[in-house]
């Protein structure tokens, strides 16, 4: 086990650690936190910090960090009606819509108290900020539900503010606690931003893919009507009668999800979809070799591949 | 118009004036605030400030607990599946529960941003600390529903957690930026602790009503099966059949409400929640003669005295 991964139990074990009393909260909390997720943004969280290992609270900002991810997928599922999440059911799911709302602002407010303990007013206005965007991103996604026009810049900015930003925001306030020189701060947050988006852009690929091991169901976003990348380049290559096809499709719970990848395929939604990973996976990397600490370089460059690579 | 007045005009400004670009976020954001609430927690924060009017930030501050409020009535819309607030068609209902989620989401974090820019730990300490109680009062509000056996204990910290103490936060945080002497901090929190119940325990009896005039549909409580002081305290005084009449009704949305409200007032229900607030009355006025400014002394007992009166 090298030190991130030490360090990562330690998140672990404090997000567990600190239930309330109250049985029926402590029940849906335990049920959250029992799977294990890659936990990505705290480790970015803790690459970014130990630049300055010695410093106090790092573990508790990667806890804060991935309580705020967690509170954000909780809502999610209430928001897009998931009945899974990382291959169990959602709280919504087992519980209620009304539970997903509620523990998702208990777990964020939670968060929030962690970060006053941490007490840096940077750290607190770069969290704030993180998660507005965040929330706002979700909001402009929410129009571009059966919404076959949308523009790709809007795409792009679904996918940072949805991903991105937290994933830059976890590596800014890393670097910010670490009281770190502010070109280091500069590079190490481009290179998650730039991460953060890849790893969107792969979540909207491995959507699109028949493979049942992804831990999660597939064909959710055309099913919910909601246009990613994939369906967005297919959809500008098609002629009239294929645009048809897939509109009809969109939204459609019953899609004929095999004929609908292969049409996808044929217009280069996928293979457009991978150019544009491929290019933020080499902006992630360049803004990483920017890093002039060489061993948080490296770590950085194998999370640029990881999320390059992943397959689920 | 009063100085209080002018103030809370000034919130509510700058609540409108805050608006994201993004057109559909717009949209909905306007709407909420479009109705003007009674702005009962704004007002008691600004009453509590007013102790040093000339401190900066004092409406900045009372718009941070106006919008954590919003908030959280936009998520319990969402939680209890209303469809109507304060008069007006809910979010979840215009548009749908994952835009009541995530504009919820947008509002609390706006006001977290608000907070930092206000920058002093104790009110941040004590905003968070609040919020997230809130969330469990809540949470443990849909334990109580269809639950006969639920203790009066519970029903208290029900109200206290998820009214009570928001009141007592903006007390204490107008306070806190004042920075005045601690006794003072001390005595008006707890009055708005005991005002903030009282208006639960007011909101529990409205419910109860067969009036059309409160500004949303009455018997909600009893219709989503929320076991509220009324239902408590005649459940607790009835015979066995009595006890089944009440429970098969409990949750039962066609519920013959003129019956039902009968039968509750038969078995004290009704008496004894008002004798309940009148304690809650009572306490808030004691509380607020220990504060040693009586101008604020004064509008403390009036806020108290809406509370006891109110109607709607």
């Amino acid at each position: 086990m090298n030190l991130i991964e030490k360090e990562l139990y330690h998140v672990e074990k404090m997000i567990k650690a600190d239930v309330v009393k109250e049985k029926s909260i402590k029940e849906i909390y335990k049920y959250i936190f029992k799977s294990d997720g890659k936990k990505i943004r705290a480790r970015l969280n803790l690459i970014s910090s130990s630049i300055n290992r010695k410093k106090k609270n790092r573990i508790k900002l990667a806890a804060i960090i991935e309580l705020l991810h967690t509170a954000t997928l909780v809502h999610d599922d209430v928001v897009d009606d998931s009945s899974f999440r990382r291959g169990n059911e959602s709280v919504n799911n087992i519980w209620s819509n009304a539970h997903g709302v509620l523990i998702g602002d208990y777990i964020y407010s939670k968060a929030f108290i962690y970060m006053v303990d941490v007490g840096k007013k940077e750290i607190l206005k770069e969290l704030a900020s993180a998660t507005n965007d965040i929330s706002q991103g979700e909001l402009v996604q929410l129009d571009a539900i059966n919404n076959q026009e949308i523009t790709l810049t809007k795409l792009k900015r679904i996918s940072y503010f949805k991903t991105g930003r937290l994933f830059e925001a976890a590596a800014r306030t890393g670097a910010l606690l670490a009281e770190t020189k502010p070109i280091y701060i500069k590079n190490i947050s481009e290179c998650a931003k730039n991460i953060g988006i890849l790893f969107q852009i792969k979540d909207d690929l491995l959507d699109y893919s028949l493979s049942n091991d992804i831990g999660k169901p597939v064909f959710q976003d055309l099913k919910e009507g909601k246009v990613t990348y994939p369906f967005f380049f297919a959809y500008k290559n098609a002629d009239k009668n294929t645009k048809k096809t897939l509109s009809n499709n969109l939204g459609n719970k019953k899609a004929n999800t095999k004929d609908i990848l292969r049409l996808i395929q044929a217009h280069d939604g996928i293979s457009k979809t991978e150019d544009l990973a491929k290019k933020f996976h080499k902006n992630a990397i360049i803004s990483a070799k920017k890093i002039d600490n060489l061993k948080i370089q490296k770590e950085m460059i194998e999370l640029a591949q990881l999320a390059y690579e992943r397959e689920k």
